[in-house]
């Protein structure tokens, strides 16, 4: 039997990672996006917006989908921590489930976050860090979860819920913190920054998608964090960024405060990705950074 | 200002009863039922489907209620337990918090559950019990519970989450134990019970009622656990009920097993609610179940 996936949010930044990869192992891809985008081998897309419950509901009676991976939120720079259309997003996200449901499918793989957890500092497990979201976005996912998990065993449908902290990576949205450090430093500006004293856990975006890809052919089911398990200073990175562009001088660590729902410390305990995925990163932190410069330099990539 | 309170589920066991208790409080009721409903003294019915969001909204546009009292929700006996229909609930109610945040509401009032709570078997306190739900139902009521929370904290919309327990009373469905018993007894039916052994904590109608209106006009946010704060077993509730209509010889305490999902004690600590509200029940168990067995007997009542 063809195994069929839907795939929503295919043109965000994980999501065009993911498709490739899914035609590589085997998928039929149906991908998800409300712009109109080429076909390419193996991938079907749809014009489709996620909130049209009727044309959801079409699409998938007429596919009769084995797989979902929901990657779609609303993920607007600064905005997306408080922003109302989180609640949209648990609403629609309700509704695929069902959908999903109805049409008989069988495994459901989507995006959580970091933002879950109670930022305490120590590195977060998913079954022992709290689940004590610090914002609306965190709150709406961390709620999503529960009422999947819940829902999905009922319905006796494979569920995992891929706990995301900070992918990078070709493509990532301009605005974001690597991004903008590279574009500013490529056009000789000035980077103002926080101290940086912030600890992350950052993973190259191949790697995520192929995580994602790896969870929709295992058999692991709940909550697991999607990280790299390696500890590095926001200051270090935006250093390595500038060093390559010899642009220390660019570099303003301090200048600008703290936004008010950070945290010092958020990264992955990878134990149950290593165990449950044979797991480890494929590209290091200093490689992907490289990669990620040369893409903003060539402003060409793979797709 | 006229004060206006639109009441959801208002046709249901607990929203009649509150209707007359808002108009006694000088509200401009807007009461919102599938079912048409007749007009009466200062309530104003509206016969609207809540998953029709665009009629919802038009209404919420033309009113700009100030309050919500948010009751409404999937409750049919034995179903509710663990129906999808909790999911559609969830984005309705959703739906009508965003919806009340964009037409400039100050207080959103809810019924929430004790099924949100771990049923560890001390009595449930609101800020200490583990909020591990045991069921779809009381997941998808915590989970809403935890994104309103926020959403409305957020939007400075004052916000109080009433955790029900065992309401009971005249008007309350035919099918759950009180009334089954009730109505057996009266036709000279036996009545198969479990062994009865669960500890409970029943609170009367009018009660339940008292508090959600009380619950508008306070200062109280966040959840509150509606209960009497006392325990009683349900075979004493089922002896009292027996006693009274002289059909003890009817009682089967112990026909048929518990259902799996029961826990043996599940009562409220009502501290929060003494305490915010100066309350104390009105009407005893004794009381309760007198005015309950008498309703029943002449099939007449206030309503």
């Amino acid at each position: 039997m063809i195994k069929k996936v839907v795939v929503t949010g295919a043109n965000g930044f994980i999501g065009r990672y993911c498709l490739p990869l899914l035609v590589q192992n085997g998928y039929e891809v149906h991908a998800i996006s409300t712009t109109r985008q080429m076909e390419s081998p193996g991938i079907i897309w749809h014009q489709i917006n996620l909130f049209d419950f009727s044309v959801v509901q079409n699409l998938f009676a007429q596919l009769k989908p084995q797989y979902v991976l929901h990657l779609a939120w609303y993920t607007e720079h600064g905005k997306f921590w408080r922003s109302t259309h989180n609640l949209k997003w648990v609403q629609a996200s309700l509704e695929l489930a069902q959908i999903f449901a109805q049409q008989g499918g069988k495994k459901f793989v989507a995006a959580g976050t970091c933002a879950e957890y109670e930022w305490s500092g120590d590195a977060c497990q998913e079954d022992k860090t709290p689940l004590i979201p610090s914002t609306l976005y965190g709150c709406a996912k961390n709620s999503l979860r529960a009422i999947f998990e819940n829902f999905f065993a009922q319905e006796k449908i494979e569920f995992c819920w891929g706990r995301i902290f900070y992918p990078y990576g070709p493509g990532e949205k301009g605005d974001r913190l690597i991004p903008a450090l590279i574009r500013a430093f490529l056009s000789g500006q000035p980077a103002k920054c926080t101290a940086g004293d912030q600890l992350r856990d950052f993973l190259f975006i191949e790697d995520v998608a192929g995580i994602f890809v790896a969870l929709l052919e295992s058999k692991c089911t709940g909550a697991i964090n999607i990280g790299s398990g390696e500890v590095i200073a926001v200051k270090d990175v935006c250093r390595i960024i500038a060093e390559s562009l010899n642009a220390s001088h660019l570099l303003q660590l301090g200048a600008i405060p703290n936004p008010s729902h950070d945290t010092i410390k958020l990264v992955a305990d990878v134990k149950k990705l290593k165990q449950e995925l044979q797991w480890s990163p494929q590209i290091s932190l200093e490689a992907g950074l490289k990669h990620t410069i040369a893409w903003w330099q060539n402003e060409v990539y793979a797709f």
